[in-house]
C-alpha cells in the first residue's frame, strides 16, 4: 500500500503546515508518520508514531542521512553529499510510506528513502539514545571495590576466546565493564599474546617497543623492570595516548611470598572521594600534573612529557582517564604555587583511599591478566630476585578504540540488531 | 663555602618561623635564600633570591622531588620515595648552601640536594613557567590564513632530515608551529617514508593498516580512495586516538588539472569564529557528534565510533582537536533534538569558512606533505582517473607523542639548558 500525500501550503512565508495522519500496519504494530512545522522555524520534523511511540526526525537531519546512492556510497557505507551545497533549511513536498519505508521528496525534488527500522534505530528520544549508548556505543562500566574482587574478575580460556568469537565478546564485554578480567591456561610461549590480539585487532606500541618484558634489570630505564615494591600507578601516563588497556602474561612466578598483584578502581575511588572529600577531588580533577619519561630504550632516546590531572574528566563531568604514577610524575609543577600543598594532600588521599579500596592477588605461569590502563591503578608487592624465584612477564598494549570496534563487529554479528 | 643555618623554632606550634639571609656568590649573581612560614599553614616554602628575582619553592614540593639515591632512581631517572609514608607537612630543619647548591636537612633527618640551576629551572614564576611551557613542553602554534601559505609552509631537504639533527629539529618545530611543512626530493621508493619516520619514532598504526596507498579504487571501503572530489576534512575523526600527523608521499602526480591538495588551517578558523560567531563557535564546541567508520579492510572487519565535538577545547578553552568529515560523520546524532537545527547551521558555517581560508597547491612527485591531522583540514580537487594521468600517493601517519618527544631530544641536545 502507497499513500501519495500532497502537502498544503498554509501561509505567505512560503512554509509547510504538515500533519500527516498515516496510519498503516508495520509488523502488526501501528505507525503514525507526522510532519510538524514548529512556528519557531527551528524545528522543522517528521513525527513518526511507532509502536504506540511518537518519534520526530529533523528534515535537516533526514536530507543530510539521505540513503541514496548519490548522497550516499553505498561500498565505503559513507555521506558523499556535497556539503557546499546543502541545504540547512530543506523543506518536505511529498511524504510516500510502505510497510517498511518512508519515502520523502524534497523542495529541491530531490527524492529520499528510509527503512522504518533504521529510522527506529536513529530515534532522538532521550531514552533510545540512552539506550544505544549504553549498548552498542560502549558499555556502561561498573564500579568495584577490592573487597568485591572475587566477584567481578571474571576468568576466560585462552582457546575459546582465540577460537570462538561468544568467548571473544564475553571477554571483551566484562573487560569494558569492569575493567579487569583473567585469561587462564594460555600457552608458556612469547607469542601467545599476539594470538589473542589479533583476535582483537594490534598492539599499540610505545617508546617501551611492542611487546615488554617485566623481569628485574640491572641499570633499568624504568622502575617496573626492578624487583622492588612497585607502587600502585597506571602505565605511561606521560602519554597523551596513552595506552588503553595492559595485558600481562605471566610466563614465570615467583614460589617465594611477594610478588602479589595490587589492583584498585579508580572510578570506585573518584567516586566515593566526590561524594565524601569535594574539595580535594575538585583539586585532582582541576590540576594539571606534568608526567614524564626521560631516557634511552632499545638506543632510542625518548623524552616524554604530557600535562593532565590526576582524575581527568570529559565536557559531561564523568571521569574519563586517571594518571597516577610516582616515579613518572615529573618534577615541573605546572600549576599556581599556592596549589601546590593542598593538591600533595589531596594526591596523598586518592593513593591511600585506592591502597584501602585495592584487591590483592597473585598471578600465576599461563595467566594474562587484562586490565584497563586508564581506568585502575595496579602494582606489585616486592619479592627477592633469586636462582629459583624469579618473575618474568611479558606485556602488551591495545588501544580502547580497537577493543570497542571489536566488541561493536561482535555484538553486530551476535546479537543482530534491525536498522543498524 | 657552606653555611650551616640553625633554624628556630618560634612558637608553641611547633611550627618555624625561618627567615634566612643567605647571601652568596653564584657565579658573580647575588642571591638569597629565605625559609618562610606563612600563617595560613598552606605555603611552607623556601626562599631563593637568584640574579635578582625572587623565587620560592615548596616544602613538600621540594622533600617530593629530593634527588638523593633513596628518593630518586639515577639510571631510570625516576622518583622511588614511598608515598604511603611520605609527610606532606613536612618542615624544613637545616639549610645548608655553597656556590651551586641548596642542602634542606629535614624534621625526620633525612637531607636533600638541590642544584640552583635545577631549581631555576623547576621555577614556580607564571612567567618562567610560561617560557619553559613553550619552549620545551610545546612550542606555540601561529595560526595562518591560506593566503600566507607560501610563507608559513617551509620546504625541507629529505637527505638532510635523515642525516642531519638541526634539519630534524627545524622540520618538528616548524609543523609543531604551523601544522604544515614540505619534505622535498624524496627517493621514489615504498619505503622512503620510513627512513624520515625512523628519525621521529614509528608509525601509527590504525585499521587501514601501517601505511596505506591513496589512489583510485573500485568498490573502496573509504571515499578517499577515489578520484572524485575529496571535500576537506581530517584522518579517522572516530578514533578516539586520532592520527597526530598525517604524511602523504607523492609517488605518482596527474599531469591534467585537478588533483589539488586544498589545507586549511582550523586553529584560524575556530578563533575568526569565537570572534565574529560566538554563538556558532559555541555549538560547535559543545555538541558532540558521533564520528564513525564501519567496514572491512585487509579481511578485518572494524566498527569505530567516536563522540567529539567539531571544535575540541581542553580545560583552559583552547582548542585541541578538531573533528571534521563529511563521509565518517555517523548518522546518529547524540545530542537533543533541539539542536540539531543549528548545529548543522553553525557546522555549514565552519565549513564553508574552511573554504574561504584554505590554501590550494599542488604537490609533486618526491614531495611529503606532512600536516597536524587533529589542527588542519585537508582535501582534494576531483581529476580524471587514467591511463597516462593516475595520481598516487603513500601515507603514514604518526602521533604527537612521538613527535613532541624527539622535538625535546633534540632541543636538550642543540640547545642545552642548565639544570634540565
Amino acid at each position: 500500500m502507497l499513500q501519495n500525500i500532497l502537502l498544503r501550503r498554509l501561509s505567505a512565508t512560503n512554509r509547510l503546515k504538515v500533519h500527516l495522519d498515516l496510519f498503516g500496519d508495520f509488523k502488526h504494530n501501528k505507525f503514525h508518520i507526522n510532519s510538524v512545522f514548529n512556528k519557531s522555524n527551528k524545528d522543522d520534523f517528521v513525527e513518526i508514531k511507532f509502536q504506540g511511540k511518537s518519534l520526530r526526525f529533523p528534515n535537516v537531519w533526514l536530507r543530510d542521512n539521505c540513503q541514496c546512492e548519490q548522497c550516499f556510497h553505498q561500498s565505503a557505507k559513507s555521506r558523499i553529499l556535497d556539503l557546499s551545497k546543502f541545504n540547512v533549511d530543506v523543506q518536505l513536498k511529498t511524504v510516500v510510506q510502505d510497510e517498511t519505508t518512508v519515502q520523502i521528496t524534497w523542495d529541491d525534488n530531490h527524492s529520499s528513502k528510509y527503512g522504518l527500522h533504521w529510522l527506529k534505530f536513529r530515534s532522538f528520544t532521550p531514552e533510545d539514545q540512552l539506550k544505544y549508548t549504553n549498548t552498542l556505543y560502549q558499555p556502561v562500566k561498573k564500579l568495584w571495590h577490592g573487597e568485591d574482587f572475587q566477584k567481578i574478575c571474571s576468568k576466560h580460556d585462552y582457546n575459546k576466546i582465540v577460537n570462538c568469537d561468544d568467548a571473544l565478546h564475553n571477554w571483551l564485554q566484562d573487560l569494558a565493564t569492569y575493567g579487569v578480567v583473567l585469561i587462564q591456561n594460555t600457552p608458556h610461549s612469547n607469542i601467545a599474546l599476539d594470538g589473542i590480539i589479533e583476535r582483537v585487532g594490534f598492539i599499540k606500541r610505545t617508546h617501551y617497543g611492542v611487546k615488554f618484558v617485566v623481569e628485574n634489570v640491572a641499570n633499568t630505564s624504568n622502575v617496573a623492570y626492578l624487583s622492588s615494591n612497585l607502587q600502585m600507578h597506571v602505565d605511561l601516563p606521560y602519554y597523551e595516548y596513552c595506552p588503553g588497556v595492559n595485558m600481562l602474561h605471566c610466563l614465570v612466578q615467583t614460589v617465594s611470598e611477594g610478588g602479589e598483584n595490587l589492583l584498585a578502581d579508580c572510578h570506585y575511588t573518584s567516586c566515593y572521594m566526590k561524594e565524601h572529600h569535594p574539595e580535594e577531588y575538585k583539586l585532582l580533577t582541576e590540576t594539571d600534573v606534568e608526567w614524564s619519561d626521560v631516557g634511552v630504550e632499545h638506543g632510542n632516546e625518548f623524552f616524554k612529557l604530557y600535562r593532565s590531572p590526576v582524575i581527568c574528566l570529559d565536557r559531561h563531568g564523568a571521569v574519563k582517564r586517571i594518571n597516577f604514577s610516582v616515579p613518572q610524575r615529573g618534577s615541573h609543577f605546572p600549576g599556581s604555587i599556592e596549589t601546590v600543598k593542598p593538591w600533595y594532600e589531596a594526591h596523598g588521599l586518592f593513593y591511600e583511599l585506592n591502597q584501602k579500596f585495592a584487591a590483592k592477588f597473585k598471578t600465576k605461569a599461563g595467566d594474562i591478566l587484562v586490565f584497563d590502563n586508564i581506568r585502575l591503578l595496579h602494582g606489585r608487592n616486592a619479592y627477592e630476585d633469586k636462582s629459583g624465584n624469579v618473575r618474568k612477564l611479558l606485556g602488551a598494549y591495545v588501544d580502547w578504540d580497537e577493543i570497542y570496534s571489536r566488541l561493536r563487529c561482535l555484538k553486530a554479528k551476535l546479537y543482530p540488531v534491525e536498522g543498524i
